[in-house]
């Protein structure tokens, strides 16, 4: 009798690259327990161009082939674009040099690769994973409905239902693109919010740091290059002695969902307050309804957590880059 | 010399039929001075279904060959659903009997037709004429972003500066998704809107109806008992002696702004207000910049708008049927 | 057999001057059909101490006496205040000099003045005549409810149903304490809003001036002075020929409602629009119900406006004044 | 040498009983550290005849003489009313019998009464303890805007900068009259939020009660019975295993802040949100700044907080009442 391991996660990763989605698309790719069929990208750490070109460094780092990259909304739905210079630099991802990218882009809109990726799936196969705004998200939803009965569930980092750092109780994801975030939290399918929360444990210690150090090849001398921006940067702006990594808990929660705890409870977007536009409320107030479609993230295995990124970076070992470009 | 006949006005028409839709279509197929490249549909004064259905029955009626139609967006972008029933009947189009369409739908979205049509014409070439929300314009625009400079012109009808019939002060179509229409009035391309102040100029009085129902033809009997039950359905609901017949209105600006006058003025769209929401915002109080880009349609020359749409019934004439579908 | 005069009728004047505030009390006083009650200053188109002090100058300059004035709030109940230098100058009545007042504020607060004078008559003997932002009407109201039954009309100047000032849609009265004008709106006494639609007929032509000017009294050469500035002022930051002089309307119509036709309309003020903020939202779908409380003013007797404007300056004749203070 | 003794605390509790007010009454009555100046009313648990009522019988059961009652505002600001039936019954504090009140309303409004007492003081003395919605508060500040600067600070119990009741995030308090809520956090006076977080940590455990059934006196039987009735309410309404009782947690700061650990942070009152109507937003990204004049309460000390309660019964002791009303 033999025990056949239970197939990889089918995701697709949406995101803008930004710090800390570069470590979540390591952490897919080198993870045995997920199969990442798509890489899109969206405006919101920076513009669309830079993100794009950030995801298609990344790719290239992580040595990942034949998985299409997409490009998709370069602004959000209703609001005008911001984005988090500050915190990941003019590039959108600041610190390490970047390679020639040798991954070229898909020709679909991202919007159009999900959805022929989802309905190129039985239903249920296909896990969505967006770490940044929810715009393609929101956009892929409303022109083709149904994908809602078709997704597994959609893993997203964002929101925070105590916490924030857009606003004093929104999170930046949610509130760049509020209405498009309500879209996503209002369909029936299985939402996993993993909020500021949960990431805000995720924190990148020196010895978490030292570790990625260790493994010695070039994918974590890249990591750790990012951490060195990103830390200087949430000292610098937000007061943290080590920067959380927020990204990467998505992907986690999905390779094992015993790190990162999750309860039911009902969320929404609040579209209107004029202190909590974008706040992802939800409501604690009793025990979630049995059918109750959204969840929020609430503990971290912390070393649980840094295993599996570390687990990733080791497996994907070394990789022959081109050239590094001038920045 | 000779003087060269300025070309047909190339259009997408895209709507929610609707009985003052059909009417929009009559007209833009009959005119010669419309080129109708694509007829797209909506969800609003019925469920997606109900209006592409009747769209396809309209362009059967009257004999449209060689125009692709698509159906698009089943709901708004954020708001829940709402239709017109009161207005237009469960079907969307009550009154009259609907042929068996002989038209096939394109197997495309709306939204991808919009943006192939847009993408495949010249820069300044294609006016879109949106008579319903304004959910798929808002979703090619975000999609594909360039299509706002290549487009002519938006003329559109919904809104209103003065006058409301969804609420004391918004209008139907851009009041159930008022963010779609923030979208489409904050592009910059030219806006015309062609609201209620305009529209309620628009009556089919009993003379009006009286010249239609001379032209003897199948597509005319069509109009006249679209707008008996339109009739009843003005007197019952909103105590009107004629009924407004909206959307021809804009298409009737596109063939002859001599009919339509407008007057530019800023325009935005209402997302918050309690009262308030949806309404079009206008702003008189100073003439508009010279660089505004958005313009209302005020004064209406009803005997040069209804000669259009009779003239475009004479021109289209009797139309072979297929047989009538019992309802 | 014997014919009474219908009694005069007894008003609260409720003002903030400003300059067409000045003229309201003028006409208010000289009036035959107008018994002037109590005169009471709240914050709006200058600062308190500045609005009261410009009362007590106005009431010097029109020789009342044996009436109490009132200072009232300072500021709006919500939101922050704002004031209209720009059109009523950094002494909220620029232009004419002013006289040392001969008169003592009353040690009351507006508030307290207001109920108690409406409570030391029969109910349907006082009518509300506010010329500014609603602020202390609303306070009094949430104070002592039982002056809701007491009250004749509440006949305001403010708001407008197609014209704004202060925004697209709101004028400033309304839009600088909307929650005020909500409660005040909301309360179910008679309302009688006498706003921009109207008041933008008042013009103070150069005709009408040159009436007031033959006068040749003080009072009637200190409304000359008022208006030149209030002219200058108008066509400076709004375009206007001729200053609209908003405020004696509201008293106009309680002295004789045929110079200013209204039409019953439900009206409620919008608190959370972004580009409706204040508005006075009217309803005119259908014709108002039997029981509708509120009403608009919707067209002015202009000759017959002047004239109660000029009667009033004429039978107050000369006053004599204390030396003119230097401004 | 001698050391004296520092002096009893100067207070206003102006409330809405109330179960939880009741006890904080009784506290603040029997601590020899509260000198309690007046009591006034404010409709919010029930209709403000019926809390105006349960006050006099609250003062009546205590014994207090020589202070002086004030009803005040019967509704909120601007919104509808709406009272907590469910939680405090029909009469605003069902359970016990209530005595025929001995003490007489004063005839002066709340808000006056509010007004004259801080105004009799020297700067810095008196502090206002608001139980109930702000709207006395409110309506005191915007009437008399120097009590801002007379009052020594605004203790309140309402708010949650993480929990809500009456809303996912929203407390009934803050939410039935937002806009009051706003005008206090607003004004620069100190004002510390003893909110749900707090009160929530405040639950009369069996062991509590069967202390305060000890005492033996009709004053414990009262409150033993108000949480007879309180208890059962919240485990029916809110799933509670023990009541919170609020209100006494904001007069236990008065007396002793070591009981009650607060935290500087910045919070202001949301009154757009659509889900977070009311919520009282605290920012805690960043320390707070030394000026910033608001904080909030986190931490109880459970026995020092009861302790406080059952000493304060224990001084007031027996009291003789009148026959008891029947209900």
């Amino acid at each position: 009798m033999t025990h056949e391991a239970p197939a990889a996660r089918k995701i697709i990763l949406d995101c803008d690259p930004g710090h800390d989605d570069a470590v979540a698309m390591l952490l897919a790719h080198g993870s045995p327990k997920i199969d990442l069929l798509a890489v899109t990208t969206v405006a919101g750490n920076q513009t669309l161009d830079k993100v794009t070109a950030n995801a298609l460094a990344v790719g290239t780092i992580a040595g990942i082939t034949g998985v299409p990259f997409a490009s998709g909304c370069a602004r959000p739905l209703v609001r005008d674009i911001e984005t988090a210079g500050d915190v990941h630099g003019d590039s959108g991802m600041d610190g390490p040099a970047q390679p020639v990218p040798n991954i070229e882009l898909d020709p679909r809109h991202a919007v159009d690769l999900i959805i022929d990726t989802i309905m190129a799936h039985e239903p249920g196969e296909v896990t969505l994973v967006p770490t940044g705004a929810l715009t393609n998200i929101a956009l892929a939803v409303r022109k083709e409905p149904r994908i809602v009965q078709r997704v597994r569930e959609v893993v997203l980092m964002g929101g925070g239902y105590h916490v924030g750092n857009w606003s004093a109780v929104a999170e930046f994801n949610i509130k760049i693109d509020p209405e498009a975030a309500h879209i996503v939290f209002n369909e029936p399918w299985p939402v996993v919010m993993v909020g500021l929360d949960l990431t805000h444990q995720a924190l990148a210690t020196a010895e978490v740091v030292e570790r990625i150090e260790q493994i010695g090849t070039g994918p974590a001398r890249f990591v750790r290059e990012l951490m060195d921006f990103f830390a200087q940067a949430y000292r610098d702006n937000q007061g943290f002695d080590a920067p959380p990594v927020h990204d990467p808990c998505a992907v986690a929660y999905v390779i094992d969902p015993d790190v990162v705890r999750t309860v039911k409870a009902p969320v929404s977007v609040e579209l209107r307050g004029e202190l909590t536009l974008g706040m992802t409320v939800a409501d604690f107030r009793a025990p979630a309804a049995e059918d109750c479609h959204t969840s929020v993230a609430v503990d971290l295995d912390h070393a649980g957590f840094w295993n599996l990124v570390i687990d990733a970076l080791e497996r994907i070992g070394d990789v022959e880059l081109p050239q590094p470009a001038s920045r």
